[in-house]
């Protein structure tokens, strides 16, 4: 028996509070019998905006496409100028909008009111993030943890952060940044439950000999878990089941799995059924998320 | 001639803006014939203060000793108590502390007035501080580079420094309070001439065989100068050229030196010729600071 493998799940893996909200309001749409739409996918995970077109709920990519269906405002926010169109387009809309990255929206907007060049660490290309520019009225510089400013020194600079950043590169970047402006205003908006599971995939990297990341290939926060991940040990990060590869396990003794935030319950319970029979571990097959080791600890 | 001795002085060493000002206020108000008495000693530099004392310029310990005198508020500042007690008494005052410990006074009395419980960078024990806390109305925190704060999330959280801190160590400080507060407003309140004598004095020291660090052993920059020197090469902390030793620099190639915000140029300029006399270097006396190599470049 002690020869067995240890399959664990870092605690707060999955569905975050923004994504539930999402999801759930996306449902509840689905059943109303409306013509329902979400600009762009409404949270990073290609299986989960499966299941919901397959509910009827589209995914489009240009709001010329909205004629007179109901719009999903998608967890990540969108840009300023598009919700003025739907307004003028009056339709009717249904805001899914994470509330956190709502809040991350209003702090720069009241940044850049009050006068403060707005940072923000983050990735210029993802949708929140274009969002939460698109709230700025006044100058803004967006960096990834890489410190690329202009060579000059501010009277007063503001920080805000992607919601789902890593905190420890937000520290780095303050520190780095006060040599930047006579004042810096930092306001840390940073989700929570995105520090927490960072930190809990890190302790359990730590004490495993591979680490399997479950999540859409387009998340960001999935992608930073991974990254954070691969400092410690070898990790592979997928998206489903079926991308899988025994040969990973080879002599591994002590399985470490994380997922981000928007990945769903059932593709992880799907995963570490898998792997328990790939791996020859002899578990039974579970059927809920709560019944897989470490998750609960 | 190869072999001669390599004596340098970091540039920008020695009085600051603030101190000179000091200074002049004081011979200034010396030569009106009126009684002055400073309170506490002016600058933190024995030497210069015993020179004052020699026009008749007094320190005294205690606001009680002021009956009628003019009295001269030190460089450093004083708590806000006794500039109302000095009110009170109906006394002449000349004000001579330095504008950016001033600046940082206010700034302290602006973020406690915004509701920001204020943490100050600094030595709990400095006349700089004290009288910077006592412009606090609300919660305040006084932190070496040690990171001592109650164990709590604030909403928001200030942080200022004492004018002659590291900015290394602000920065550091800076970074880690990120994690204890939704928002943090940091103001750069150190004096920019600090900054840039520790940068000048760091570059010296990786390049010198020894560091001879001049200035009041009462000197808070002086002593941050002779702990950044410390870290680099074997570092002697003097006042006056009194306390130099030879056996110091057997075996030495390259001599660095640096001094504090609060010592004078006579001193350095009298404990470099020493040096040059005890080394046997052979370089001709001088009589002002520009001659010394290095503190020109």
């Amino acid at each position: 028996m002690n020869s067995k493998i240890q399959i664990k799940l870092a605690p707060n893996s999955g569905f975050c509070f923004g994504v539930k909200r999402a999801i759930s309001l996306a449902q509840e749409a689905a059943g109303s019998g409306k013509d329902i739409v979400t600009l762009g996918p409404i949270i990073h995970n290609p299986q989960v905006v499966q299941r919901l077109r397959e509910k009827g709920v589209n995914d489009i990519s240009n709001i010329s496409e909205v004629v007179d269906e109901t719009v999903i405002i998608r967890s990540h926010g969108v840009e300023k100028d598009i919700l003025d169109l739907l307004k003028e387009k009056d339709v009717e809309v249904i805001d899914a909008t994470c509330p956190y990255v709502a809040k991350a929206q209003e702090l720069a907007r009241f940044l850049s009111q009050e006068g403060y060049p707005v940072v923000i660490m983050g990735n210029a290309d993802h949708p929140e993030v274009k969002a939460i520019c698109s709230n700025i009225s006044g100058k803004y510089f967006v960096l990834d943890k890489e410190l690329i400013l202009p060579e000059r020194y501010y009277p007063k600079l503001g920080l805000i952060s992607q919601t789902t950043k890593s905190l420890k590169d937000f520290q780095e970047l303050a520190g780095k940044l006060v040599t930047y402006a006579k004042e810096l205003r930092v306001v840390n908006t940073i989700c929570s439950a995105t520090s927490v599971r960072q930190q809990a995939s890190l302790r359990l990297a730590e004490e495993s000999d591979i680490m399997i990341v479950i999540g859409g290939r387009n998340s960001s926060n999935t992608k930073m878990l991974a990254n954070i991940c691969k400092n410690i040990i070898e990790t592979q990060h997928i998206e489903t089941a079926e991308e899988l590869d025994e040969q990973w396990f080879d002599g591994k003794k002590k399985i470490g799995l994380t997922a981000g935030a928007s990945t769903p319950d059932w593709i992880i319970v799907n995963i570490y059924n898998e792997i328990n029979k790939c791996t020859g571990n002899g578990s039974p097959v579970i059927t809920s998320i709560d019944e897989i080791p470490g998750y609960k600890e």
